[in-house]
C-alpha cells in the first residue's frame, strides 16, 4: 500500500467521530510498521482519548519506527492529558504523514515543529482537500466562531415542506427520513424554529441507527414559547436541549425550562428577529462545530439570506401541495436574482421514490 | 443480429419523428432480408410518408421475403395513400414484426388481419412496452380524446419561478435552457397561461438544434388579454399561434388575433377559470397528441388538480429566493396530503449546475 492508501484509511476512521466530538475535531490515525497496519484510531466520543493516543496503545512496542498517518496536526498542548506530539515521540515513530494543519492557535504548527526538533520525517498535505472538507466545522468554529451549517429541507416538487393545514407527515418516503437520521448523527447538533418545535413536537434525536451519542437540540424561540409538556421538555434530562431565546424572554418561562434541564441562552433580537449570526457564534462558542437545521421556513430564510448556510440537503418528493401549502424558504426580502445565494451541486441520486440534492455554498457562505 | 435489436433499432427510428408527425404517429420501420438491413424509415414531417412506405422505397426489389419491423401496426385504411398494409403485401414482404396495435377504430387489429389473410407471418408484441412510451401521446389522444401533456418547472431550490419582481431570467443555466428547446422539439405543441405570456413575452419556438418542423404555440387566456404587439402576435404568420379563451372573450379581439394569423378556440370557463380539460379536448380534437406546458404556476396548478399532467420536468437551480418569489405551482385546493397528485421518478441528473429530474403520472393522470 502507498502513503495515499493509509491516509484514506486515516481519513475515513476519522469520520467515524463526526458528530460525536465536539468540541474537538474528528481525528483518524493509522500507524504502520514496514508493510503492515499495527494501529488504527479515531477520536472517541466526547473527544477523548484522541486518535493518536488510541492508535499507538494498539501499536504497542510495533510504534518504534514506525510511520503515523494522522488527518489533522498532533496537539501540542498540555489540556486533560499530555499533548499527541510528545506521545508520538515517546513511542518511537520515525514518520509523520498529516493532512492538515490545525489552526487553533494551540496548535498552528507546534505540532509539527515538535515532532521535527525530535528528529522524525514528517510529511504534509497528503489528503488536505478531503480533511478540510471533514473538518469543516471544526476549522468553521476556530476561524470564524461559529460551527459550519447544513440546512435540511424536506419538501414538495413546488418547494412546500406542509400542505395549508400543516399536515407534513409524510411528505418523503421512509428512505429520505432514514438518511435524515444518518444527518443528523454527524452533526452535532439538530436546530428548529420555534415555529417547527411546536408544530411537530419533534424529539430530533437519531433512531434506529445506534448513535452512540445523540445530538444536541437546539430551538430558536424568540418568545421562548415552546409547550413545557413539549416532547422536547420532556426529555431535556436525557438528551440536551438548548433554547436560543430572545434577550427579553420572561425570566419565569427561562426558569422554568431551566428546572427541566434545558440550557438557556440569551441573544439579541434585530427587527423583531433573532438575530442568527448571534445565536451561530453563541453555539461556536459552546462548543458546536457542525448543526444540522431541519427548518422550518423562517429559519431557512434568515440562515440563507445572512449567508450563513455551508451547506444544502434538500428531499424533494414527487408531490405536488399547491401555493397554499407551507413554503420551505419564508421571505428572504431577495431584490435582483443576482442577489439570491447561490450553491453548488456536490451530490444527486434516487433515494426510495424521492430525490436527494446537496449544494454547497462557497468559501464566504451561500451568497 | 436478432429480432430485438432490429426492433430497437425501428423504435429509435420512429422517435425522430415525434413532435413533427401530429395528428399521426411518430412510428420507425426497418426491412430486413437475410441478415441485411434493406430499408429503414419513419414517418416524415406532418405525418407523410409513413414509415413503411418510405423503408419500402428504400428496399425496392429487396423488400421481396424479407422481414419488416414496425413499431406500430400499419394502417388498414385508404386515407390519401393506400393502406401501408397493403403496400407491405405488394412489396412482397414475408414476415412482420409489429411492437404494438393501433387502437385507432379504423384500423384496430385489421392491418394485422390483412397481413396474415395475405399470407405474411406477423409477430406481435416484441419492443411493446417501449412502443407504448414513444406512443404515449397518440394514445392519449385515440384513447382519452386529449394530448399527453408534459409539465415543465424550472425552479429554485424553494420552487420559485421568479423573484418577487417578476425576474426569471436566468434562474437555471444555459445546459438547461438548451435541454428545454430539445424538450419543445419532441413535442407537437408549446403551452403557457397568460400570465407567462405578458410577463415574458416569449417566442416558444425552437432554437439552435435544427428544428425542421416548429411546435404550434398554445396560450390559454381567458380575456384574450395578451399584447397585440407580442412576439407570439408579430410572428403567429410564421410559426402557429393558437390561443385558447373563454367562451366570452371580445370578438373584435378575437377578430384581431385572426387577423394576425393565430387560430383562436373558445371553451367553456369554470369558476372564473378556463377549463382545462376542456382546452386539451380542442387541442386532441385539433390534432395534438404531445403537449408541453412551461407554466406558468396558475397553469400548472389547475393541470395537476385535475389530473391532466402525464410528465412533470423539473429543472432545479441551486438558488434561493424566498417566498416573495412567484410560486411555480399556484393554489390547488389540496386538503390532506394523501390527496395531492404524487408521481413517480423516472430520470435525474446533473445539468450543467442544474438537476433535472423526470416523474410520471400513473395510466390515470398525476393523483
Amino acid at each position: 500500500m502507498t502513503d495515499e492508501r493509509f491516509m484514506d484509511l486515516a481519513l475515513s476512521l476519522g469520520r467515524r467521530g463526526l458528530g460525536s466530538v465536539w468540541p474537538n475535531p474528528a481525528v483518524g490515525c493509522v500507524i504502520v510498521n514496514g508493510a503492515r497496519i499495527v494501529g488504527r484510531g479515531w477520536t472517541q466520543p466526547g473527544g477523548r482519548p484522541h486518535a493518536e493516543v488510541v492508535a499507538l496503545a494498539q501499536a504497542g512496542e510495533a510504534a518504534r519506527g514506525a510511520t503515523a498517518y494522522v488527518t489533522l496536526e498532533p496537539c501540542s498542548h498540555h489540556g486533560q492529558t499530555p499533548p499527541c506530539a510528545v506521545a508520538l515521540i515517546s513511542a518511537g515513530i520515525a514518520r509523520v504523514v498529516v493532512a492538515l494543519g490545525d489552526p487553533d492557535n494551540r496548535v498552528n504548527g507546534r505540532g509539527i515543529a515538535m515532532l521535527r526538533a525530535a528528529g522524525i520525517e514528517v510529511v504534509t498535505g497528503l489528503g488536505e482537500a478531503e480533511a478540510r472538507a471533514d473538518q469543516v466545522g471544526f476549522l468553521s468554529r476556530v476561524e470564524r466562531g461559529r460551527p459550519m451549517v447544513t440546512l435540511k429541507l424536506a419538501a414538495s416538487l413546488d418547494g412546500r415542506i406542509a400542505t395549508a393545514t400543516g399536515e407534513s407527515q409524510w411528505i418523503t418516503g421512509p428512505e429520505a427520513r432514514r438518511q435524515v437520521h444518518a444527518e443528523r448523527m454527524i452533526h452535532d447538533a439538530v436546530m428548529v424554529g420555534a415555529g417547527t418545535a411546536r408544530a411537530d413536537d419533534p424529539s430530533l434525536t437519531v433512531r434506529g441507527l445506534g448513535a452512540r451519542r445523540q445530538p444536541v437540540r437546539v430551538v430558536l424561540s424568540r418568545h421562548l414559547d415552546i409547550p413545557l409538556d413539549s416532547v422536547l421538555a420532556r426529555t431535556a434530562k436525557e438528551v440536551p436541549v438548548w433554547l436560543i431565546h430572545g434577550d427579553r424572554a420572561p425570566d419565569g418561562v427561562v426558569a422554568a425550562w431551566e428546572g427541566l434541564g434545558a440550557r438557556c441562552i440569551a441573544v439579541p433580537v434585530v427587527l423583531g428577529r433573532i438575530d442568527v449570526a448571534a445565536a451561530l457564534a453563541a453555539l461556536g462558542a459552546a462548543g458546536l462545530t457542525r448543526v444540522f437545521c431541519e427548518g422550518g421556513g423562517g429559519l431557512a430564510a434568515s440562515l440563507l439570506a445572512e449567508g450563513l448556510v455551508d451547506e444544502y440537503v434538500g428531499f424533494t418528493a414527487g408531490i405536488a401541495l399547491g401555493a397554499e401549502g407551507w413554503p420551505s424558504i419564508a421571505a428572504m426580502g431577495v431584490g435582483a436574482l443576482a442577489d439570491a445565494p447561490r450553491l453548488e451541486l456536490v451530490e444527486l441520486r434516487a433515494i426510495g421514490g424521492d430525490v436527494l440534492h446537496r449544494w454547497r455554498a462557497g468559501p464566504s457562505g451561500a451568497g
